[in-house]
């Protein structure tokens, strides 16, 4: 008899593996350590661009999976995991959380928040992962609580309520940290909450400020709302912003006011609903705003990446914001300013003929009505929503997944009832037209669609692209998919068993590139083994 | 605005795959088509062993996952998926069932059985798989039904009751198909069930014959229970048996006497607990039986695969019989007659000092006892156990996972109340010896271990070998793992994310071979892309 040596002994390395401290100079820097993915689009730009080549149109063929994760809970995972210096953070359903060793697969710790019995939550028990600052992660949570876990073990070091949870509110979103502040706001536009955003001291998780999305009566902005409409206005802010270090603005956007397809008792614009705002970060005070959706009756929450670029616009160097929108509609604003640039459909649109001058949709007054029942496009959820959108400066194209479904609404007044639903319409997709999908790469100056990748069916997962060449995407088949960066063309593809929910990151262990996508109840790593 | 065409159009075809029926024949030539994998050990004499190659030893380290297949359900996948012309049958926790295209790992349709609110089940609501006949398939049931469904719809085609599971009779195993019969036989030893063999009808469901494992006061064996010890016996049938078509022969494994640990109120052999069974496929009736651990206290069901192999025996031509057994003797039986030829310790044992020219063990009465406290080597989980050992015709081994763990018993008379626990003892693993694992390659016709690749923990998952001279297994860390057959090296691994209760099944398609492995809750499915 004889013994083969093990060869899993490295394994046993792992829980010692050192950790630095991620510090605001790193996160600020984060393109310059892209063997990281330290923040939730990689950098406070929200590119979700990396400058990795390792794995490249050439090789792309080749991706084999390296290891899976299985969170060992049943359901859909849109997180986006982070990766320090080989230990990735990520976070599951039910406000799990675990460090695993990046190279491995193998968890380091795993957490799991003990959370209420009955929680009111819109759309699945989900998390999209967590921010990391100093030794430190945060993690918002679905019964409106903040928390700061230990790095190395896991472990609570401090927990704050940021919402009380029985009116509705659930935190579902990756905080951003900024500085020594945790940033944060909440889902719950389906139930009549008021939105905010919040930004917590990281050391101690005293909030720092808050600011209200609908306004209060003494406040501008609230004579946008006819009556008691502002009670329960809604403009949640349920997905993580984008930052400009240099402006120290903050830019978050927020969802639809409530409720979310009947106007008739909320007359006026509805602020600061369905808008992006430009937020001072020390202070939470606004320098500006604006609303792609004035009056919104469709759902249309503006909750998608606003993507940062500096460019030459019209012969002038400009900081832009970059959005394409819920509502159809491209957007290019003046970071700076909140001037408005351009807007472009970037898909089946009619609820607006186009968008005027000033921003402001021109509403379509002719939408083919039946029986009551309007056709409207594109339907409640969206030409695209909060998945990530990416942005490459080597093919200067803006990838983002869309849908192409219109839906039949029809519209009545509801009544609220706090912790209820309070939506005001039922609708379903047209059933004339199937509802597909595609992957489109946009000019992101002028929103012109250079090239699409068709889906079978509307996306629930987003974009990521890097210096190789490739964007990888996901479909709700459950295709994890490489893309060539400039063409479209197919490079690679694996069925993972579940619809895709999140958006894949990248990063370097060892001298090897990875790229991981959550899917379902499991995170797979995939790596070209001989590049 | 290029479209680019859909790469995933081949997908629809799926559903129309042509599925040839599944014959008597065919399962009992199953060697001769290895691009399928028919029956729970791929064929009946108990091999798991492919005549496939595209694998080998010189490429396996280019394993690339094709794709992953996720249940939608937490659990241990303790299933070996059937293979037939493209089209993978599984089961998953909670009689779950699913076909799915072998080449892309989609769905083709799932079902799901409705199960009582309280079962009582030892270890885990799990399934081991299905059988195969004709255009059927056959499921047996947590809930101890039968059923039979549509292998192209997975409708629900008859549903027999087996019997009553409010005694804690369930059904794991993957039923056998023999002729036009549908082999089955229940867990519950821990509940003081009687244990039985029974034969279904394919077609209409009907019993055709049953064989009480613990006999009956009018039959040959009962004379091996003291008082009424018999009532609550044991020796369930949980694990699927093996065929010999020649000498139309099943070849049956039972499990343990219960109370499992306790055998003050169970005098004698306690007949046919831990034996083989050898019943005529036809009628059932005993043709012969070998018995390894008589009178057991130690829970060491011999519910391992019998594997049948024809050989020189001591210069003569003979059909063997072999089984690793969970207390830990590798044995060798003639299987026409029973004839007890060999055995031979295969790891640590401290029970017996050795087995007998009879084949009954030979007791150690000096084992190392403190306090009451008795420490026996293997332990309660035994050295090997239900996980499918591998005969390689090439390499000339037998492949099989085994624990090293020790246990501490305590013991006393339990009470018996149907339907609950009936165990008469406390085991804990020796705290001064940490179990570890191995899987061990042995001479079949001597049990010498030839080599063993170590694992850091004990096992739940067997082995697959192929004539590419590869060695498939999976640990209880979550590696899926490639060892080369002749000399244990390891050749590749690949981190699952959840311990691996199963074994790797091996089949082709389109020209392409494929190696799947069950983990957790998924279906991984790996081949070498260029090979």
């Amino acid at each position: 008899m004889k013994k083969m040596p093990g060869v899993f002994a490295v394994f046993v390395l792992t829980a010692t593996m050192a950790v630095s401290q991620v510090t605001y100079d790193r996160l600020r820097a984060a393109a310059s350590e892209p063997q990281n993915w330290l923040t939730y689009s990689g950098t406070y730009s929200g590119w979700r661009y990396s400058t990795l080549n390792q794995i490249a149109t050439s090789n792309a063929s080749h991706l084999s999976l390296q290891w899976a994760f299985q969170v060992g809970d049943i359901g859909q995972l849109e997180s986006t995991p982070l990766v320090v210096d080989g230990v990735m953070y990520a976070t599951g359903q039910n406000n799990r959380a675990f460090a695993i060793d990046a190279r491995t697969g193998r968890a380091i710790w795993r957490y799991q928040r003990n959370l209420p019995d009955k929680l009111q939550i819109c759309c699945g028990m989900v998390n999209r992962g967590m921010a990391i600052l100093g030794n430190r992660l945060f993690m918002a949570t679905l019964d409106a609580h903040l928390i700061a876990l230990d790095t190395k073990t896991g472990n609570l070091l401090w927990d704050v309520t940021v919402a009380d949870y029985h009116q509705a509110i659930a935190l579902t979103l990756a905080p951003l940290a900024v500085k020594n502040e945790i940033i944060v706001g909440p889902a719950g536009g389906e139930y009549g909450v008021r939105g905010f955003i919040d930004a917590y001291d990281g050391e101690t998780g005293r909030r720092n400020w808050r600011f209200n999305t609908v306004p209060e009566p003494s406040d501008a902005g609230h004579e946008t709302w006819s009556g008691d409409g502002w009670k329960t206005g809604g403009a949640p802010a349920w997905l993580t912003g984008t930052y400009d270090p240099e402006l120290n603005l903050l830019y978050w956007p927020t969802g639809n006011p409530a409720p979310s397809n009947y106007g008739g008792d909320r007359g006026g614009d509805n602020l600061y609903s369905d808008s992006v705002l430009a937020l001072d970060a020390d202070t939470g005070k606004l320098a500006w705003h604006f609303q792609f959706t004035p009056h919104d009756v469709h759902d249309y929450d503006a909750t998608e990446v606003p993507v940062l670029l500096d460019a030459t616009w019209k012969g002038k160097s400009r900081k832009l914001l970059l959005l394409a929108n819920r509502n159809g509609f491209y957007y290019v604003l003046d970071r700076t300013t909140g001037e408005f640039l351009l807007a472009k459909a970037f898909g089946q649109v009619n609820w607006a003929t186009g968008i005027a001058p000033d921003g402001r949709p021109i509403l379509n007054t002719a939408l083919p009505t039946k029986d009551g029942v309007q056709r409207v496009c594109p339907g409640a959820l969206g030409l695209t929503n909060w998945y990530s959108p990416s942005y490459s400066p080597d093919s200067k194209l803006f990838y983002v997944a869309t849908s192409n479904e219109c839906d039949l609404f029809t519209s009545a007044a509801p009544k609220y009832r706090a912790g209820h639903d309070f939506l005001g319409s039922v609708y379903v997709p047209d059933p004339v037209q199937k509802p597909t999908g595609a992957l489109k790469a946009l000019d992101p100056l002028t929103g012109e669609v250079k090239w699409e990748f068709p889906y079978f069916t509307g996306p629930n997962g987003g974009a990521l692209s890097t210096a190789g060449g490739v964007v990888f995407a996901g479909d709700s088949d459950g295709n994890f998919i490489a893309l060539d960066a400039r063409t479209g063309h197919d490079l690679w593809h694996r069925q993972l068993g579940a619809a895709i929910y999140s958006t894949a990151i990248t990063f370097e262990v060892d001298g090897k590139q990875y790229v991981v996508i959550p899917a379902g109840s499991a995170i797979f790593s995939f790596a070209v083994d001989q590049p």
